[in-house]
């Protein structure tokens, strides 16, 4: 499961995303604009599907990352605009190859691409998505922003053979977790904050200040996410429980609990996840394990702990209502599991 | 089939690209040991598979032409060689995609990677690469060098997707199919020679030419590679006849002859490659089909223009030996079918 927004955050009074995206409304609503321009193509098949996979819900967490790092570094240009857009096509790519590597049929509540038009053609989209994704970086008219994004880009595919190649396998290190978690998430996440200072020219500890923001933030967020795989309110977070699991992911709780396991509960855990035969109540019983040994517990505070590293980041800056909307994302992601 | 350079070419006596790639021997070497570092990789299958497909025999013409042409224009620096390697990778890249596209389980006389691994593994390390080629970039330090090979990888997975629709459909117009020869092959071969001119500072009008050069080498070279597909000395080319013909690809020989093939002929066409009803004996009457409407013929004819086009193009150089062999890679291209 890649990191998403629980919708569950739209619910809530005190959603300090909804808050950062309102901030940002204006910017965000060009960042969409942009956004359907480029899904644009000759080929309708391209355009259709783009359009699809761009505008399915997804919350513009790393476009409003980028976005807002610009504007904490007071940027006063418009190519933050391309350059969110270029980070959300960039993200719109990697889901788009994701969904067919997992054989995915549904993402936010609705059909994959792959279901719909066919895994070649997701594939080629994809690559045409982060064709389009550098293709819109000429905005920013920067060296840096480019090798930023280059190296991202290729530290994420990087990664996700790495969680190919460990999956179902219970004895990896927890490095070898944070490993994967670094390159599906936090790369972006830091990428987003970071080439926002870029382009506001805010000086190097503070473009680096940022990408630590985006980094640890993204660590938390994805930990959150797969913890919540395990523990999350189906209701609230709006989308399946136990994905993870029927995919033989090994993720931060699976390894928490299987390190405390019993023999017997051991056991259970090669059966379901390294040799993935799986019935339809196993997911109960792994939820049961996942619960009962403290894993929940224990991955919330290893994900509380990126959080104060993200929080810390920020300190060199001066205070602003932007600052304090960027350390409330922190308190709602780590509080919007339950 | 996607454009390679026929292995009859090592054979003959007059083999231009082998007496370019003598030429630049240092640096292509160079290349070579850049592209094996590339490769390198902390996840063990991103390096295996990598190195497998990055050195499978291929020629190197993208690269080729890219050091060709930083030569020519006097270039003295060393960014030519990340560069050259850069435009590999991302033909390579490309390959895997396609290869998984296609469902290909062979490619220079040996089994694709694909079947090698296995698809997902093909589609991210392809990521992984294209991620590498960006890269790789930096070297250049020109924001013109990203702009030119971001459009270039954009061009590229929209016209695979168009050449997905349009698979099977007799009825298309030859525009579309030129549109499909530009972006699989032209593109990247124009932006090779391209990027090469933009970092020896070669001045507006050399950098068009190079272009120009490039994109008219790499129509001619699909547009016979898509010939030699009904046409090849089998022996010669070491590799399968009819490859095309059985992914049911609309490609200009055969446009040519559909257009005035009897109606006899036209229900033969329309069963084979827009139904994909095909028997094992039926490459053999397409071949002869091909063949007696004179489409092979008329096919070179119009490769040869665009030949001639590219000759055009090298006119604002002055005389030298590089240029010479530039011409040279021309006329060989254009007799290496039989």
């Amino acid at each position: 499961m890649s990191a998403s927004l629980a919708s569950s955050a739209t619910n809530t009074s005190t959603n300090a995303l909804t808050d950062l995206k309102e901030y940002l409304s204006a910017d965000i609503g060009q960042v969409d604009a942009c956004m359907l321009k480029m899904a644009g193509s000759y080929v309708p098949l391209v355009s259709d599907l783009s359009k699809y996979t761009m505008f399915a819900g997804g919350k513009r967490l790393r476009p409003l990352l980028c976005l807002a790092a610009a504007r904490l570094c007071g940027y006063q240009g418009d190519a933050h605009i391309d350059l969110a857009a270029s980070v959300e096509c960039m993200h719109t790519a990697t889901l788009l190859h994701d969904d067919v590597v997992d054989g995915s049929l549904m993402r936010r509540g609705r059909a994959t691409a792959n279901d719909q038009w066919g895994n070649k053609e997701s594939v080629l989209v994809g690559d045409f998505l982060l064709g389009r994704a550098f293709d819109l970086m000429k905005a920013a008219r920067s060296l840096q922003v480019y090798e930023i994004l280059s190296h991202a880009s290729m530290v994420i595919s990087e990664g996700e053979v790495l969680q190919l190649t460990v999956q179902g396998d219970l004895s990896v290190p927890r490095e070898t977790y944070f490993k994967v978690v670094e390159a599906k998430t936090s790369v972006l996440f830091a990428a987003a904050c970071q080439v926002g200072a870029v382009i506001a020219d805010a000086g190097d500890k503070k473009i680096e200040a940022l990408r630590q923001y985006g980094y640890y933030l993204g660590m938390a967020f994805q930990i959150i996410d797969d913890t919540l795989d395990y523990a999350a309110d189906v209701n609230a977070l709006g989308k399946r429980i136990g994905d993870d699991f029927r995919e033989g992911k090994v993720t931060l709780p699976l390894l928490i609990a299987y390190e405390t396991a019993s023999q017997e509960d051991q056991a259970f855990w090669q059966r379901t996840i390294t040799k993935g035969e799986q019935t339809e109540s196993d997911i109960i019983t792994a939820i049961e394990l996942i619960k009962h040994t403290g894993a929940v517990e224990a991955s919330m505070a290893v994900a509380n702990q990126f959080i104060e590293k993200a929080r810390d980041s920020l300190t060199l800056f001066d205070h602003s209502e932007l600052k304090d909307k960027l350390i409330a994302v922190l308190d709602f992601v780590i509080r919007r599991s339950f």
